[in-house]
């Protein structure tokens, strides 16, 4: 899918959560739906077991900082860090090659 | 932890599983071992729900390349696509800027 993008950026939070959800579930929700409106965002990931892992993807780095600047993700951003995270980690990425293998089919990409 | 080796490389994997484990926890436990002997291995992240992400981290993509064609890692690779996976994405990224957060401490980093 995203080959005509490419290079795209890719965005990789990594976190543990402090214990109970003290409003963070609503609040995910509410993150996820703005950044799908955002300009530039492509698709996103998430996964989480002792470790939760969110992979956010990108047309280019102005549409990254937009989203992090923009107003309700500033908010989130200082109560993630008020009460929701032990510890979070954020690598912006610059996916540089891609391939991909879907069942009955062979792999495709940039291999 | 990773601040001296900027810039260094991720390889996000991305995939679902077929039903039933067919020998995938075995394989996945060595897989794991055998990628952090690997020269250039930094760190690895991985969650699963519907969606199952795996994040290596690597000093450079010569180190990547070595690892795709580690001889067990291929025999890893070819039954992946037999057996173990519906789909599965790679993709593989430069890391250009980091920060963090830990609990009761300041962000730090390339913010």
């Amino acid at each position: 899918m995203n080959k005509d993008f490419k290079p795209y950026y890719a965005v990789i939070f990594t976190s543990t959560r402090t214990e109970g959800d003290n409003g963070y579930s609503e609040m995910s929700n509410l993150m996820e739906k703005l950044a799908k409106e955002q300009d530039g965002f492509i698709s996103m990931d998430s996964a989480k077991n002792e470790v939760g892992i969110t992979i956010s993807y990108w047309r280019n780095k102005e549409a990254i900082a937009n989203w992090k600047q923009q107003s309700d993700h500033q908010i989130a951003q200082k109560l993630g860090i008020k009460q929701w995270y032990k510890w979070y980690n954020v690598r912006i990425c610059k996916v540089e090659r891609e391939y991909s293998y879907r069942e009955g089919g062979n792999l495709k990409g940039d291999e």
